[in-house]
C-alpha cells in the first residue's frame, strides 16, 4: 500500500520515465489529470480502478488518495508535467504524511523546458540566458505577479498558464521597464500532435496569439530567436512520439 | 543518420524517458557524459560505438556528432538532466543544424526539481513559492550573478553547480539583502544510492557542506522547510531505482 505521485511528462506518452510507466502498468488504482494523455491511461491493466479528475479541486483529490491507499492499494497519481513545478504534488505529498500513507515522489519532464525544446528554444543558452525565471499566470491564491523583479531579471522568463492573461503579462513587463521588441513565444499542446508555436515580441505576442488554446507556455527572451535557427531541421518539433 | 539530443534524468536510470531509453537500445553510436549512470549505457546494442566524454570539451562533441552522423549513423548523445537547461544542448543543436544534421531533441528530467524533490522540497507550493528563479553557480563564461536581482526575487532560487562557490553565492545574496535566517537546502548525488541531503539557513549551509562532493544543488527558500515535514515518510527519497 503505496501511492506514488508520477510526472507524466509535458505531452508525449514517450516523455513519460520508464519507472513512472512501470508503476503505471503495476498499480491497482490509478487517479490522473484530464490533461495526461489517454495513451499511457491505457497503459494500466485491466482490472485498474480508473479516477479522472480535474486538478482544481485538491482537497477532494488529496482525501481520495488517501481512502484508496487505506483500502490496501498501490496508487499511482498521474499528473501532467512534474508534480512538484506548479503541480501541486507538495499539497498531496503533505495530505498523505499527514494521514500516515506511505508515499513516494516520482519526478516528470516538465514542460518548462520542454515545451520550448519543442519549438527549438533552449531556456539556457551559453552567451545569451544565463538565468531561468519561472511564474505561473494563472494563480491559485489570486496573488499578483511581481513584475518590478520579472521586469529586471536577467536571462528567460517562461510563464505557465500565461495564455488567457498574457495581454496583462506583457503589459505589466513592459510597463515595469523590459523592452517591448524582447523576443517571446508561446508554444501551445507542445509535444503532441497538436502542438502550435507562435513567436513574436513582447508588444505584439498578446494579439499574435488569438484563437489559440491552453494548455500553452510563455517565454520571453533572445533565447526564443535561437529558435528559428535550430528549428530550420525539419526534423526538429516534429516527429516526438514514438512511432 | 539522425542524432537524438537525449537527456538522461537526474541519476537514477529509471529516470530517463520511455523515448529515451528506447532510442539508447537502438542506436549504432552513444556519446555520453560520464555523470550518465552506467546502467544507462548497458542498455546499448553490444555493437554500438559507445563514446564517454567529459561536458567541457564541446566543439569536439559538436564535431563528432557531426562526424558520426555522416558515417551514416545513428547518433544518441545522452546528457544528464535535461539537454536544454544548463546542458549545453542549445550549442550541439545549432552545430548540427549549420552541418545539416538532421536531428532531434528529446527532452529529460531536469535536476532542477528532481533533485530537491528526492529531498521532499517541492520548488513551488501554494501559499508558499509562486515563482522559482535558477542560475548556475558555474559559468562557464566566468559572468558572475546578478546578485541584486536574485536577492530580490521572490520565491524558491535553485543553483546549479553552486557547491564549490557556496560560501561566495550564500555571502552575495546576504550581501544584497537576502535574509541569513532563510532555510537552504544542498543536495548532492540527487536519485543516486549516494544521495546526501544538508539543510542550514543561508547564513549556514556553506559550513554546513564541507565534504559535500559534485554534483550537487543548492535551494534557497521558505519551500525546505516543507521538505521536513515531507521526508517524515520513510519510503521517500529511497527507493527510487528501478527493481
Amino acid at each position: 500500500m503505496t501511492v506514488w505521485l508520477v510526472g507524466a511528462g509535458p505531452g508525449d506518452p514517450g516523455l513519460i520515465t520508464a519507472r513512472g510507466l512501470e508503476l503505471v502498468r503495476s498499480c491497482d488504482a490509478l487517479v490522473y489529470d484530464r490533461l495526461v494523455s489517454p495513451e499511457l491511461v491505457q497503459e494500466a491493466r485491466s482490472d485498474a480502478i480508473l479516477v479522472p479528475r480535474d486538478a482544481h479541486d485538491q482537497k477532494e483529490i488529496n482525501a481520495l488518495l488517501v481512502a484508496l491507499a487505506r483500502r490496501g492499494y498501490d496508487v499511482v497519481r498521474l499528473k501532467g508535467g512534474d508534480p512538484f513545478v506548479f503541480g501541486r504534488g507538495g499539497e498531496e505529498a503533505l495530505a498523505l504524511a499527514r494521514a500516515g500513507i506511505p508515499f513516494e515522489v516520482v519526478p516528470g519532464v516538465s514542460s518548462l523546458a520542454a515545451a520550448p525544446a519543442a519549438a527549438g528554444i533552449p531556456v539556457t543558452h551559453r552567451g545569451v540566458s544565463a538565468q531561468l525565471t519561472i511564474v505561473s499566470g494563472h494563480s491559485c491564491d489570486g496573488e499578483e505577479l511581481d513584475y518590478q523583479s520579472l521586469a529586471r531579471a536577467p536571462g528567460t522568463l517562461v510563464v505557465f498558464m500565461g495564455l488567457r492573461r498574457l495581454e496583462q503579462i506583457a503589459d505589466g513587463l513592459i510597463a515595469h521597464g523590459r523592452d517591448p521588441r524582447t523576443p517571446a513565444a508561446v508554444i501551445a499542446a507542445a509535444t503532441t500532435p497538436s502542438q502550435k508555436i507562435v513567436t513574436a515580441t513582447l508588444g505584439s505576442i498578446a494579439s499574435a496569439v488569438r484563437g489559440l488554446e491552453s494548455p500553452a507556455l510563455v517565454v520571453v527572451g533572445d533565447v526564443v530567436r535561437l529558435g528559428a535557427l535550430i528549428r530550420s531541421q525539419p526534423e526538429l518539433g516534429g516527429r516526438l512520439v514514438p512511432a
